[in-house]
């Protein structure tokens, strides 16, 4: 092909999109292992939809627009119909619990993972492509299906390898903000939804951006303004006493949340986390795993009743010693409106969700998902290439006995290849020349050994003599001799 | 939002996608757990690349098209460069190998699984959207690179459930067909891809259709004229017995050829076969397990050299009873040329690609990737909606044992409900009202059981007497007795 061509295109990625390699995508899938496990065993079913929507399915998108606007990819099908690729995997399941929703059993209870993406300026460590995994309850109303979603993200941040007391699942019900509007007035209710994206930052600007954001506005470092909601200052000192309503338990919570959220709704909302508590506690979850927290918002419009995120207590490094920033690692909540989009008929629906890269790289970091680590390499050298007929046999004997082998099938001598078996990360190497062969004999050469001996600085003659890091075997006991040492 | 949008979208999939559902997501994932297994055991590593590649990496385009032709789905990025999606995983490969060549040990060995896209007009069991479990070994000369693939490729079929003599690899060396056209003639050689095109054939349209493809050309069914290759009657005659050339082994095979490919580029590609021979036979692959045959040529013009398909041998049917028709579950062979559209330096490599839902589809079908199936499920009726608290400790507890177990939290009555657990296929339902309660009890429904003694049609009373499909036992023993009867 390349002799057709004049033109010689040059490899690179498309910006904002990551290749993957061997370390993080086995991190990436002990962790979806785990959870999937969780999921199946809660009696959610696996669902995978494809990669595109309809766009006016994702709803992004008014029917009478001429061209998607941004944040997703889109394109025109032959029939002229825009499609876009899912940047999420609430939206599909929207649409697929809507499409059958007469032949499913009900509540649906669905888990999945894959690949969303969004179409977003690049930046370091923001991709335009990454993995989601989701499990959502369709046709569940209730507080009680939220407090197993709670349950779930809770039990999910267990399997993933973190311990009580290293994360917390921060609940909250947006019932309450809206209370808190009423009673502030129909003016306010207006207003609610800059409210809710003021609370949102409270994590980022704190309790005085969001108090500004409440009012007038608030000016940016850059300069650049953001209207507020235009609040009166009382009813700012409202909202932000509200937000700021604690207790030592779930209970007290709610106590101190009383006589901020009125009798309307708000009393609807502190009700439900009455019950979410009570199911929180049945499962297990106690006051350290769980807490209730006004101030938590979640940005997505779509939310309806109890939202939720998880955090990390821990702060994880980078290998250069500086900290990964971290709001949530996943969070989730109530939507009873997404299906009705399509039939007009409010469906009651709750899930958890959350990010694999980002939250497989801080256990990575954090030194867990221990599991993901590959077995042991054994590279088998091509010390003479007509002999490659033996070298795959060796490689197949150690297969066959359990272990990880590859015979080299690349190009170079002797030491490009130990070179290349070092590169690898393998344990062990096995040379068998033409010397070895006429003795009936195999070298073993242990790389990972060899490694450690050279980087120790005392002399250690007594133990490497013991265990040198090369060595010779009958080529019968090859197998058996590998596998011994490598089970030391 | 759904009040706010007078706009009601109809819930659809796009054209030619599909949504994958329980069953066959998790008849795919034990497959590809299955092949990887396999991949990671020979010492190739994970990777996964991005969704998109620029569509001059693709190599699908030339470098001044307006628009993308037909085949992918392009878009143009913020700065007007075009992106596709991927349509297989080798391009991607020969993408990454070539980004980070200098940084790579050598021979790059990585295994892929992952969706691919082909923007064509879809049919019945024809999607725009699949797939496919790839493995390539990036800079690895030499037939032994291509047999350790070949081996690779059986030892798939094997993982995946199949036994020896239900499958068979057949093997061939394009230049085994260069080597009989350079005795052609220059002409013929000119005419190589049109002559590979029509032999391609010869599975759909039989030795006749193939022998009008090589000369003037043939009109089909629909009265569509396929322009041949030319050649002269006797050319197509030579071409024809070189396809037929047939041997009790693979020695044979080789024997057989030997008089047609004449002694240059030919006689290269059937010393290849020679190695590829000796090296499968220290693998264990025997003369059933690969086969040599001339007529494989694998449509993928990239190829140089060893091709590769497997054939299923059985014939999986559709529950209608009507038979799936397979041509190979799966293909490979040698490309050196496809790093070498980036760099101008050929890589000599060499992989193997099947598709997973075809064939997990045919293997489920036949029986096979048992493990699939999930563990049975136990639902916890909510008999009474204020009790959900304990009706989910019971899940817990059920889930504290091993089992699989939710507490109902849709909407409905127990009438409702008990269809729900049917319909999800519930091994057992678990009831516990006000009369349960009181006596320190629960009742056990054994779905399964009930199901089997409604299908029955004589009278067993005795054995439904021994195993009643409902049940009454003490709430202290409800979990140690379920976990007994599902044991059974």
């Amino acid at each position: 092909m390349a002799k057709q061509k004049a033109f010689k295109p040059k490899a690179r990625r498309p910006r904002g999109f990551e290749d993957r390699a061997a370390s993080a995508l086995r991190a990436e899938r002990a962790l979806v292992a785990a959870a999937s496990q969780v999921y199946e065993r809660w009696g959610f079913e696996p669902l995978e939809t494809p990669a595109f929507e309809y766009a006016d399915a994702l709803g992004k998108f008014l029917p009478d627009a001429d061209r998607p606007n941004e944040g997703v990819f889109a394109l025109q099908d032959d029939d002229e119909q825009w499609m876009a690729l899912r940047y999420d995997l609430t939206a599909p399941l929207a649409r697929f619990a809507a499409e059958h929703f007469q032949d499913l059993a009900k509540p649906f209870r669905r888990y999945q993972y894959g690949e969303v993406w969004r179409n977003e300026k690049p930046g370091p460590g923001r991709f335009r492509q990454f993995v989601q995994c989701d499990a959502d309850s369709v046709g569940a109303p209730g507080p009680a299906a939220d407090a197993e979603m709670i349950a779930l993200a809770s039990e999910v941040m267990q399997a993933s390898g973190l311990e009580a007391g290293e994360y917390v699942v921060r609940v909250n019900d947006r019932r309450l903000l809206d209370g808190v509007l009423e009673r502030l007035g129909a003016a306010a209710q207006d207003k609610r939804l800059t409210v809710l994206r003021a609370i949102d930052k409270m994590d980022r600007l704190g309790r005085q951006g969001v108090e500004l954001l409440l009012g007038a506005g608030r000016k940016d470092d850059s300069g650049d303004f953001t209207q507020g909601a235009g609040l009166e200052p009382e009813q700012i000192a409202l909202v932000l006493d509200f937000l700021e309503a604690a207790g030592e338990t779930r209970g007290g919570v709610i106590a101190a949340l009383e006589s901020h959220v009125g009798a309307g709704v708000g009393k609807a909302g502190l009700d439900a986390l009455g019950e979410i508590d009570a199911i929180l506690s049945a499962l297990g979850v106690d006051e350290g795993g769980a807490v209730f927290d006004p101030s938590i918002v979640r940005g997505l419009g779509y939310y309806t009743g109890a939202v939720f995120e998880t955090e990390l207590l821990l702060t994880p490094h980078y290998p250069d010693g500086s900290p990964m920033q971290f709001g949530s690692v996943g969070s989730g909540g109530r939507y009873d409106d997404l299906v009705a989009r399509f039939t007009g008929q409010a469906v009651p629906a709750t899930g958890f969700s959350f990010g694999v890269s980002r939250f497989a790289a801080a256990l990575t970091a954090l030194g867990r998902l221990d599991a993901a680590a590959p077995d042991p390499l054994v590279v088998v050298i091509a010390a003479e290439k007509d002999r490659m007929a033996e070298y795959f046999q060796i490689a197949s004997e150690l297969r066959a006995a359990g272990l990880r082998a590859e015979a080299f099938v690349g190009g170079g001598n002797m030491g490009k290849q130990l070179k290349y078996a070092d590169r690898r990360g393998a344990a062990m190497a096995v040379i068998i020349g033409s010397e070895e062969r006429e003795k009936g004999e195999a070298q073993i050469k242990d790389l990972a050994l060899g490694a450690r001996l050279a980087a120790q600085i005392e002399d250690n003659k007594t133990w490497r003599e013991d265990q040198p890091a090369q060595f010779t075997v009958k080529r019968d006991v090859l197998v058996s001799s590998i596998r011994r040492r490598l089970e030391r």
